[in-house]
């Protein structure tokens, strides 16, 4: 049997453990799961057969060496900043690599030792970074095919609740890591291109400077740049483009709701609110406002953000409960950034039968034959459950397909590699079909930023 | 003759130098000035007596320890970085130290050397901080000495232009490190403390939090946050204040127009933009606001900003210039911050015959047999001209006055240390009045924060 070992099996790894039993018959595996907490692995895996599941911390060389050795590809679904030890042992021992992150500096640097070994090192082959790659090429190559010549693309993924569990006001749940909502968009301006002008956006104006986006059947949603618009500028061969925009999805109305966090200050994870723990919601609130004997922290708050009394934004913070002055944060030596998570928790944990969707975005503008068109490609995905998310499901799939074209020779060309070549995302793409990823692609006019032209 | 060494002549040494050579034959004196580039210092010295100037770098360690073993004291105007080298020359020859700067980790790891070898080390004995230290601590002890209790503390300094040079909309003009005050503000979240109650700013807020300060005689001030409020509560003994305040003063209207920047983005010196060089001041606005292939970089100023039409701000931008398509950035690999501040000082450099101004207003809040009362203490300064500045002037005087009362023994507790004992502030604030840096201190009825109580 051709034997996959997967190393860590958290909660994006439901789908990639099923398609990979489900195959095990067909295709002759035997996966091997191993983590340092087995319980998850034991929950998905259940009475199956063709597998087995074992402890495994990937700092204890020896264990993990004899892992590695043991399997004939390896999947590492740990937190990027660990897959690098894994790596290595699979240069030593000659295995092929998958994982769904962002190539580091230290993977980059094993692509001669790949090469020369003949090994395939596929990273960023779950959904964003993943899906997003493939999905864009693919549109991209059929345009130069045609002889078409790129002129802007823009790019956008939301991972959000889905219609039928949507029900509070911000029309947003934590479907995954609640921290990387709280501060995203830190960190420095966001930066891309419009029209070949450099635009350049800070945090504080960044969930002001949104766009709208209808998808077919789901309505309308809203995005706000990423910071990273020029990332894939020449991975992708878009150096001739005059707008390279790349968003993150929201519902309509969450980014202008979300700024006031911003604006205020609460979103800041750079320092430790004094007396956290003992704090209420309400003194959490009231610290980023000015002192008053006597206005309430809800007047002060509408004043600062001069939200109007009839302004629908209110009820959005009223429904999060901040200003209660009996809940308390309980957090010590807390973050601001930390404390609002928490206050975000009471309301946007998802409820048990609660579901998730990835909603991805493309617009392609190109020129061919001195006309200006644009192709628009969009893709949402709906999770059936907690444990089978459409988040478990994007990721998941790429990667295990993936996984099994490598072992058998359909995917070949060895290095350390993304999945941006035919290769790679013509059968993946192709089978995602089967699981219901599949993008509608529509033929739209194109406007560009001239709205004269509308 | 005591001989006094004195290292680094750059701007801020005017009166410092002027000072020592007008006590020089009266006190036996004799002073050294060294530096890497000895032209000011040429300047400033002209053909007095009873000094000479080296050629003298402070990372050469020979001709450093020859200059320090020849000197009795030794004054680092040095930027603060560069002192350590220095004070450690000072524990092994056993000589005094005096700087205007914060004092350092490193320096003040060197307290209990200096305090075995009976050295005194004094430090931030400018003006910010100095003359702040100084006269609060002053009021403060006497408020004790009395009986009363301090319950609240505010302190503001501004280093700005003279009313009689103040020709612009912004009324500000750099009399000082253009850089500092472009980034100022930058960096974390201001904190501070106000009735009891932590409050914490924003960068982007910050400029709209201010507050008001009338000095007689010099008319309406506004002062925003400074990061550090609660930095000398312990120095200062304010452990029990209920308030603790300290801030950057301007004049009216400076911070809401300055808000405008910061929004933008324009002062972030984090990232460089690309192609500053062959850029126009225009294109450079243009960067942050969204594209439009018709509306006019005016409009969509005014519109990101909320500028209104008849809005006075407006004219303080069109007076910077910053819309013209003509004026080129000129410099490669730029920051916003460097190419705002290029912006800025075709504007508010100081003109041959320009004067600038420091201005500092202390609130002493305190309590005595159960009366609320408070204290206000103001202070302004004028430049006499562009060598002999205000800032020159309250940064060199205490400088050299502790320097010779350390020299004549008045000094004399060793280790590392600031001015906020009796022993160093009161001869020194007492010697400045002859200089015409004297605070005016008036009784006024405390309000606290309560509006109510007005």
């Amino acid at each position: 049997m051709r034997k996959i070992l997967i190393v860590g099996a958290g909660k994006s790894s439901s789908y990639l453990i099923k398609y990979l039993l489900d195959k095990s018959e067909s295709e002759n595996l035997y996966i091997t799961i191993g983590d340092l907490n087995v319980d998850n692995a034991k929950k998905l895996v259940g009475n199956r057969k063709n597998t087995s599941i074992i402890h495994l911390d990937v700092f204890d060389a020896k264990s993990r060496t004899s892992a590695v050795s043991d399997a004939d590809i390896i999947i590492s679904m740990l937190p990027a900043r660990f897959h690098v030890e894994v790596a290595k042992d699979c240069i030593t021992y000659k295995k092929h690599m998958v994982t769904a992150s962002y190539v580091s500096d230290e993977m980059q640097a094993l692509n001669e030792d790949a090469k020369a070994n003949n090994l395939v090192f596929m990273n960023e082959i779950g959904v964003d970074p993943g899906i997003d790659h493939m999905s864009a090429m693919k549109v991209i190559n059929e345009i130069r095919n045609k002889g078409g010549q790129m002129i802007l693309f823009e790019s956008f993924t939301g991972g959000l609740v889905a219609p039928e569990s949507d029900n509070n006001l911000w029309n947003y749940k934590f479907t995954w890591n609640p921290r990387n909502v709280v501060v995203a968009g830190q960190g420095g301006a966001a930066k891309f291109l419009q029209e070949n002008q450099f635009k350049y956006i800070p945090y504080n104006r960044l969930f002001r400077r949104t766009e709208f986006l209808d998808v077919p059947n789901y309505g309308r949603f809203e995005a706000y740049a990423n910071r990273d618009s020029l990332k894939y500028q020449s991975v992708y061969g878009l150096e001739n483009v005059r707008t390279l925009y790349r968003g993150t999805m929201r519902r309509v109305g969450f980014s202008r709701a979300w700024n006031v966090f911003a604006q205020l200050g609460m979103t800041d994870d750079s320092y430790t609110i004094e007396d956290s723990k003992n704090m209420s919601y309400r003194d959490f609130v009231n610290a980023f406002l000015a002192y008053s004997p006597t206005d309430s922290v809800e007047l002060k708050f509408r004043h600062a953000l001069k939200i109007d009394q009839d302004d629908i934004v209110w009820d959005k913070f009223l429904e999060l409960d901040i200003f209660n002055p009996d809940k308390k944060v309980e957090l010590e030596k807390a973050t601001p950034a930390e404390i609002l998570q928490k206050i975000l928790m009471d309301s946007w944990a998802l409820s048990d039968d609660d579901k998730d969707m990835i909603v991805m975005y493309h617009k392609f503008g190109y020129e061919l034959n001195g006309e200006k068109h644009q192709i628009d490609s969009t893709m949402v995905t709906i999770g059936e459950d907690q444990t089978y998310t459409a988040m478990a499901k994007t990721v998941g799939l790429p990667v295990a397909i993936a996984t099994l074209a490598i072992l058998n020779g359909k995917i070949k060309t060895p290095g350390v590699q993304i999945p941006v070549t035919a290769e790679v995302y013509e059968p993946i793409l192709e089978e995602l079909k089967s699981y219901g990823i599949q993008f509608i692609e529509k033929e739209v006019t194109y406007y560009g930023y001239n709205p004269l032209n509308r």
